[in-house]
C-alpha cells in the first residue's frame, strides 16, 4: 500500500534490461556517445519537430536549468502559487537562474488568467525597481493532481507571447497527463505553445531520467554552459539515455502511465462510494487527494498503508472538518490494483 | 583500446546485480530509506568513524558542494594549477562556493608547500581587499596520475590547521590512490588532517555513484540544504545507495582499482621497453602519460586505440620534441590484458 | 510642489557644510579614518549601547547586506507583500544573500502576526524542500506611510526569538517613523528586539549616507567581506561619515523629520477638509495617500506638482471609484507649508 | 606628506561648488533628472561620440558591472595577474558577472601578447569543462604605475577582436594615464578598440564619482537591470552628475591629473638623484616605486609621512636587497612640492 509518491517505486524491468545490456561496453563520456545521439533523435520523433535535448540528475534541476536558461537580470517568473518551482525546490530555481519566482493564484493548481495578467502587469519591460517579466512556467500535471487542457495551455502560451514571454512546463508528471487528456506530445507541448519542457522519466518507471525539451533550439544556446557548471553533467550520461531509450520504446512510457492513472481511477471510485472518506477535489492523473476522518487514517497507517497528510491550499471549497484531514494518495507504474483494494478495505 | 578516460567504462555486474534487486520494491524517497541509512552506516566502517554521507550526481557536484559547506565570504580556496575543480568544472566550484579557486604550481600535479604557502600569505584573516583564506583542496590520486604519499597529505593538513583552514580532497580516483599506497582509507584521510573527501564510485565501476563525506559532521551541517538548493538530491536516492553497498561489499571497490593499476603498470612496462614512446613521467595509479611521435599516434588512433592528447604541463623536465606529442592514457577496471597488449603493439 | 518622492529633495546646508570642512583634509581610505571612528562611536550614543556600524551607498544595499549577514543556504526572508525588499529593490536582496522573500499580507502595510505565523509554519528547520525561515523584516516607517507601535514591534520580535530568528527593521524612514512615535532610536529597536537596522540619512536630508547598525556584533562578523564583495566599500568612505556626523549633531535629523512629518500633518489637513479628495488611509510619517478625481490630478501636474499615482494595496476597504485614483504624496525636510498650500489649492 | 594613495585625499573646491548648488533644488530621483541627462550628453562630447553612461558608487562597482554586463555563463575574463579585479576586489567581479578572472602575467603590469594569446588557447567556444573566454580587462594606468602605449591597447584590442570578445578598460586612474600619453579620451579608447570603460573621478578630484561608459551601446541593454540588482542605483543620482560636471568642465579633470603627475615626476627625479632609494621600475602616471632601506622608511614614516610598503612582483629585475625594501607612493590633485620636497628630505 504505497501511495505516498511516485518516486517510492523502483524501476521497471524493461529499463532495467536496458541499463544491463550497456554496462557491458566502452562508450565517450559527457554525453557524446553514440547512444546519447541516438536518444537525442528519438525525442524529434516523439515530438515530430526537432529538439534539444538535455539530460540532467533531478526534476528540480530540469526546471531550475531550463529557467536558468532564458534568464534576464531583475528578471521574474511567474508560477502557480503552489507549483514545484516555488515551493518545494528549496530556492534552487532562483539559485540557478537568479531570477524570482511570483506566485499566481488559481484554484486546482491552475494558473487563473486574471490573476495571472494582473501579476505581470507589476513587471512591464522597464520596471528597473520591480524587476521585468522574464518566463511564464506551468505544470502539467498540477501539484494537486489536475491537468490544463490544450485550450488552457494555449491561453497561458498566448500571454506569454503577448508579452515575449517564453513558456516552460514543469511535465514531472508529463506521461500522466498525457494519457489523462489522450493527446500527442506535440499537441500537448509546441502546438500549444510551450518552449522548454521538463520531461520526467523517474516517477514513471525509470530510476534516474529528466531531460530539458527545447522546442525553440535558440534558448538551448547556452544550456551546454549552464548545465556543466551546474554538476549536471553526467560522465556516464548514456545511461540516462539508455533509460530514455527503454522509456519511449514501444509506447512504454505510455503504458505505465496508463497503468498509474488507472490504479488512481480505482481509488477515485473506492473513495467516492466510501462512507469514511470523500474526495477533496476532482483529479484526472496519477495523484488522488482525499478528506479522511483521523482515526480512519491512523489505522490505514498502522495496518502499512503509507500516503502523507497534505497542506490545505486556500481556496478549498470543502475544507477538512473537525476531526478530518486532507491527504495526497499517488499512484504509480508499479503500484497493484490489490493494493488499491487493500488501502479502500483499510479505510473501510 | 579504450583509454580515452575510466569513464568511458561502463558498469561492473555486481553494481547492476544490486540496482536489478532494488528496483523490484518500494522505499522512501529523498535519501530516507533503509538502503540509504545502511550504507551511509557501511562508510563509518569503511573509513573506522562516524562519518556524515552525502550522494551527488557528479564528481564536479562532490568537489562543488563540498567547497560550498565551508564558504565564507571574500573567501579563496587554494588547489594545484591543474586541479579538476580549477580547470575541468567549468567554474562550479565558484558558483556554488560564492568563493574562488587559487592556483598553487607544483610538479607532478602536487602542490608544492613552499608555493603553497607564499600563496597563503597574501590572503590573511583581514584582507578584505584580497579576500581571505578559506579553504585548501588538493587531488588524490591527482590528475597527471601522481599520487601524494602520507606524510605529504599530513604536511598539507598541517599548513590547513596552523592557518584555520579545511582541507578537501577530490577523490575520483580515490581507490586506485589508496591501492597505490597500500593504505587504508583512514590513514589516507582524517587520520592525516583531511576533513571533507569527494568519494568516487563512478570511474571505478558503478555508474552514478558519487559522495561527499565528512569526517568533521559540523562542517556537514548546512549540507542537506545546499545539496537540495543545488538540484542534487535525487528522489529516488536509493540507487546510489545500491551502487555504493555493491561496490564497498566484501572489496570490490579495491579489487577494481587494483585491476586497473594493474593495467596501467602494464602500459608502463610496455611504454618503458618501447623504442618508439617513453613515459612523460612517473605515476603510480591508473593513469600513463607517454611522448610519442606524432605518426605512432596516428595510427594506433586508426588502428581503433581511444585516447586524449594532453596540454604540457609548464614544468615538464623533458618535453615532447618535434614531431611528438602528449598523450594521456587511462585504464579502468573494465581494462582487459589483451586491451593493453594490443595498444602496445599497435605503438609499435 | 515636490511631493513624488522625499529622495527628490536635496541635500541640507549642515551636511554640505560639513562635507565643504572634509573636503579639504587627507585621510585614510576604506573606513579607517579618524571620522569614520568618531562618527561609528557616536552611533553608540544614539543607540545607548555599542553597535556595529556600516556605510553603503544605497538603502537597497543596506537592506541586502543587512540579510546577507544573516544568510543560511536554503534560507527564505519574511516580508510585507508590500515591503521595498520584495517589491522595489529588482531582487537585489534575493542575490546578495542567496535567499528567498516571502510575502506576509496585512492591512496598511504591516504584516499580520496571523499570517505572519502560518506563513512561517510552512518552513520549519528542517524543511530541506520548502526552505527554512532564516529571517524576518520590517520596514519602520512602512512603505504606505503607516508606523508599527512599539507594542507591535515588540510582538514581531517575540516570534522572531520563538522561531531563532533575527529581526532587520528597514528604516530608509527611521527618523519620520521616530519622531511620530516620539520615542527613542533604542526603545523603537534593540529594546524592542530588534537585530539589525538599515539606517537611513539619505532620504532626510543627506545626499548619500545609508548605514547598516547591528545591535548583535556577531552577526556582523563577516559583513566586511560581504560589503567588499558586493562593491559597497567606498574609498572615501568618510564623506558619509561627515554627512552623518553632521546629520546626527544636536538633533538635527530630528528636526528634519519633524518638519517633513508636519508638512504631512498639513497635507492630511487639506485633504480632509477637501471637497475633492479624500485621504486613502490613516498614515502617520511623511507620506500621504490620497484619493482624488483624475481631472483633478491632471489639473494638479498641469500647475507644476509632482507625485506619482499607486497601485491599489489588496486589502483596501474603500477602493477608488470610477473616475478617482489612488496617489501617493510625500514630503520631506525640504517641503515648505507654501507648496503645502498651493498643491491644496491646485486640487481644489 | 600624504602618499599612501590618491584615495586619501579629498575634494576640490570646484567639485564642492558645484555639489553645494545643486543640494539647493528638487529633482527626479534614480538617474531621471535634468542634469543626469546633461551630464551624460557631457560625455559624448568628451568622447567623440555617444556612448551609455551609468553611475556607480565605487570603482569596484564600474569594473563588476562591466563585466557583467558582457557575461555568459561559463566565461573566463582575462586580466594582468595584478590586475585590481583579481586581487584587490575581494571577488566581486566573479560575484556580480558570475565568471572567473584568469591571470596573464606580464612585466611591468601589463599583459604579455604571448601569454595572453597562450591562455586565451586553453579555453576555445566548446570548452566545455574548461570554460570559455568571454572578456579581457586591462588597467589603464596600471596598476604599478606604467601606462599602455596606444599601440598595446590596440594589439589588445586586435586579439579581443579577433576571437570575437569584448574588451574592457579599467581606468580608475584614466585621466593620469591620460595625460601622461598626451592622447585624447576617443584614442585611447574606441578608437583603439576598447568597449567598455571604467572612467573613474574618485582619485582625482572628485569624493565619489565613477562611471561605466559604453561605446558598444548593444552591451548596455541589460546594465540598468543589472546595476538596480546589485543595488548600485543611486537615488539621489544628480550628486553623481554633479561631480562629474564640474570634474570635465573647462579640462579640470587633466588639470589635476597633469599636477598630479608632475608631483609624481618631481618624486623621480628626487629618488633618482638620491644616495638612500631608488627607483624600483620607471613608471608614468601618479605613482612612483622606490626600494628604501627599510631604516630610512621607518624615519620617513617617524616623521610623517604615509605611504605603503608593496609586494614585489615576480619578475622584477633588480628586487630590494637584504634590510631593503619595496615602497609605493602615490600622488595627486591635492599633492604639494613642498610635501614632495619634504619627503624627498625625510628620506635623506
Amino acid at each position: 500500500m504505497f501511495f505516498a509518491s511516485d518516486n517510492w517505486a523502483g524501476a521497471h524491468p524493461a529499463i532495467n534490461e536496458r541499463l544491463l545490456r550497456e554496462s557491458t561496453r566502452f562508450a565517450a563520456a559527457y554525453g557524446t556517445s553514440d547512444l546519447d545521439r541516438a536518444v537525442e533523435a528519438r525525442f524529434n520523433e516523439i515530438f515530430e519537430r526537432e529538439v534539444s535535448v538535455f539530460f540532467v540528475a533531478t526534476g528540480t534541476a530540469a526546471n531550475s536549468l531550463a529557467l536558468a536558461s532564458v534568464a534576464r537580470p531583475g528578471g521574474v517568473v511567474f508560477c502557480h502559487s503552489e507549483a514545484h518551482v516555488i515551493e518545494d525546490e528549496c530556492g534552487a530555481p532562483d539559485f540557478f537562474s537568479g531570477m524570482r519566482m511570483v506566485p499566481v493564484e488559481g484554484p486546482l493548481g491552475k494558473m487563473n488568467m486574471k490573476n495571472l495578467e494582473a501579476r505581470m502587469a507589476r513587471y512591464p519591460e522597464d520596471a528597473v525597481h520591480h524587476g521585468r517579466a522574464a518566463a511564464i512556467t506551468m505544470t502539467q500535471a498540477t501539484e494537486v493532481g489536475s491537468v490544463y487542457t490544450l485550450d488552457e495551455i494555449a491561453a497561458i502560451a498566448q500571454t506569454a507571447r503577448a508579452h515575449g514571454l517564453p513558456l516552460h512546463m514543469d511535465g514531472a508528471r508529463f506521461a500522466n497527463a498525457l494519457v489523462a487528456l489522450d493527446t500527442t506530445p506535440a499537441e500537448m507541448t509546441w502546438k500549444r505553445g510551450v518552449d522548454i519542457l521538463s520531461f520526467g522519466g523517474t516517477k514513471n518507471g525509470c530510476w534516474c531520467a529528466e531531460a530539458i525539451v527545447f522546442f525553440n533550439p535558440e534558448m538551448a544556446r547556452e544550456l551546454p554552459f549552464i548545465r556543466k557548471r551546474t554538476a549536471q553533467l553526467f560522465s556516464k550520461s548514456r545511461f540516462i539515455a539508455a533509460q530514455f531509450e527503454a522509456y519511449l520504446k514501444d509506447g512504454l512510457w505510455l503504458e505505465l502511465a496508463t497503468h498509474a492513472n488507472a490504479m488512481a481511477d480505482r481509488l477515485r471510485d473506492g473513495i467516492s462510494g466510501s462512507n469514511s472518506a470523500r474526495l477533496a477535489w476532482p483529479t484526472q492523473s496519477n495523484e488522488v487527494f482525499a478528506i479522511v476522518p483521523i482515526d480512519t487514517m491512523k489505522k490505514a497507517h498502522e495496518k502499512g498503508a503509507k500516503f502523507y497528510d497534505w497542506l490545505e491550499p486556500r481556496d478549498m471549497s470543502e475544507p477538512a472538518g473537525e476531526g478530518e484531514m486532507l491527504i495526497r494518495l499517488v499512484t504509480s507504474f508499479a503500484s497493484t490494483a490489490d493494493d488499491v483494494d487493500a488501502f479502500l478495505a483499510a479505510i473501510g
